[in-house]
């Protein structure tokens, strides 16, 4: 599972920082989270191929994290896109853009699937047999969602020598992987745990922004491998998170630390700030394992 | 007069080029015609002062002409912008910036002012005492407008030492420089080109972004000091430029010859040719004075 920051600053975006903007690989998915101005270009300089995306997962539509939908969707209508794009965003979003592609008498070659979020609980949204995906209901001035990206428990991994050495059909190996017991050649039952190791745990991350604090989620994202909270301000500015209802890098610590996240990222930095640093080690006050979102930044589990 | 290019490729913005967008500094007024995506950014690189853009000037809606708008409009209320903001667009532009407002619930600190075009005929849009700005209707495949902007003609420049030599009381300085002949101390009648010389010619520029080849627009272009007109295409490649109502670098150049036109610039290339220095070369079989246009670049008259 690999997640990669295009943007991550808040309000606008400027010359050498753009706005949210995420891709995360996952199975076979390349999920697109969040849209910000400009966000068609990052994906061209951190070389993510654009045919490569069939879903996009918008929080909320703030201009920093939706203006640059309309502008991709052109782009991949130009490069004769036929695939379906499955939208996954608040209520309104297709209104604006089909207001926006029929201003520019210009109707995509391809279809585009809204699916609108206007649920307050957390819900399923997406699910193929490798990953699931779900909203996390967030607390912003308007409608916002997190997700949480989850991938399901793998098949268990055949012990080829124990299987061999326990003289076992072939015909039953897909049983194993199941995890069931079988019958050997000689008709004696053999326990799963003997022939099949446990499969890699299954990989999660959580996206959480735009946010106030909310421990509404944490049962929600809980032992989630990466979490990344918006940290707009720093606890000095406390009074500002509260009145914008954003978080800052203590709180999304509080967070990680109820949720036994794996991994914290912090993002969404307001630009009031110069040295980004200083947000992690407030958040390492709380919570140890902390690392800054930064444009062009990876993260692997 | 001088003209600073934020963006000048078609279709799409990409690392290294940006969709059209334009700034004229002319007389007293910045003016910003055309904002595709990512303008805000480019406005920031050209280091010009978003407080000092009062009007907008929209040719069309297509997506690299118009996507930066809705961006730029949220970081000017960030900004806190009190100063009215004037846009002139074809109709439709404000249905959608509204739609997008009320969906972020946000609302501008300052007043938004859409002046929404749709005549198909060349019209004044905005005027004062030393800058007129006219409609130059173009074709292409949505309503597209070109803009005229114009100085108007100065006062006279007094000749102070013919003034002083002939006698002349200071309280008709100002009528001298309005052309009037004036009587001297003497009661002599002095003729007002005695005294006065010709103020400098007013400059001119029209920008003609994006249209087919299209002669109806030459008497409203005539003589105008630099003429952008887009050149999406090369001879060559005629039938595209016919087909999706774009105009060739050979296409230009003869609006340009037509129309006399002091400066012949170039831009809105498909990123089908790697070259640029083609369009200007097939521009100038035409006519002599051909610049290119580039991200950056400044033209000053």
């Amino acid at each position: 599972m690999k997640l990669t920051i295009l943007g991550c600053h808040s309000a606008t975006p400027r010359i050498n920082s753009n706005t949210t903007s995420q891709v995360l690989e996952i199975k076979n998915h390349t999920f697109l989270i969040d849209c910000g101005e400009g966000t068609q270009v990052e994906l061209r300089r951190n070389k993510i191929k654009f045919g490569k995306i069939m879903h996009i997962f918008i929080s909320h539509l703030h201009g920093d994290h939706v203006f640059g939908m309309a502008g991709l969707i052109s782009t991949l209508n130009l490069l004769t896109r036929e695939k379906d794009l499955h939208i996954y965003a608040p209520k309104g979003l297709k209104e604006v853009i089909t207001l926006q592609m029929k201003l520019a008498a210009s109707w995509t070659s391809y279809q585009l699937v809204f699916h609108e979020l206007s649920s307050n609980t957390s819900e399923l949204i997406f699910e193929d047999d490798q990953v699931e995906v779900h909203t996390i209901p967030l607390d912003h001035r308007v409608y916002t969602n997190g997700f949480l990206f989850k991938e399901k428990p793998g098949e268990r991994k055949l012990d080829i020598n124990a299987v061999k050495k326990a003289d076992i059909e072939v015909a039953y190996y897909q049983k194993i992987k199941q995890g069931f017991d079988v019958v050997n050649k000689k008709g004696q039952l053999i326990a799963n745990n003997a022939l099949s190791k446990a499969p890699n745990p299954p990989k999660s991350y959580a996206f959480c922004s735009d946010t106030a604090y909310s421990e509404r989620i944490v049962p929600i994202v809980e032992n989630v491998d990466m979490l990344y909270h918006e940290s707009t301000f720093l606890e000095k500015n406390s009074d500002l998170a509260t009145k914008t209802k954003h978080s800052t890098a203590k709180q999304a610590a509080q967070i990680a630390l109820k949720a036994k996240a794996g991994l914290l990222i912090l993002g969404h930095y307001s630009t009031r700030y110069g040295d980004f640093k200083v947000f992690q080690e407030e958040a390492q006050g709380i919570f140890k394992n902390v690392e800054l979102a930064e444009d062009g930044k990876q993260f692997e589990v």
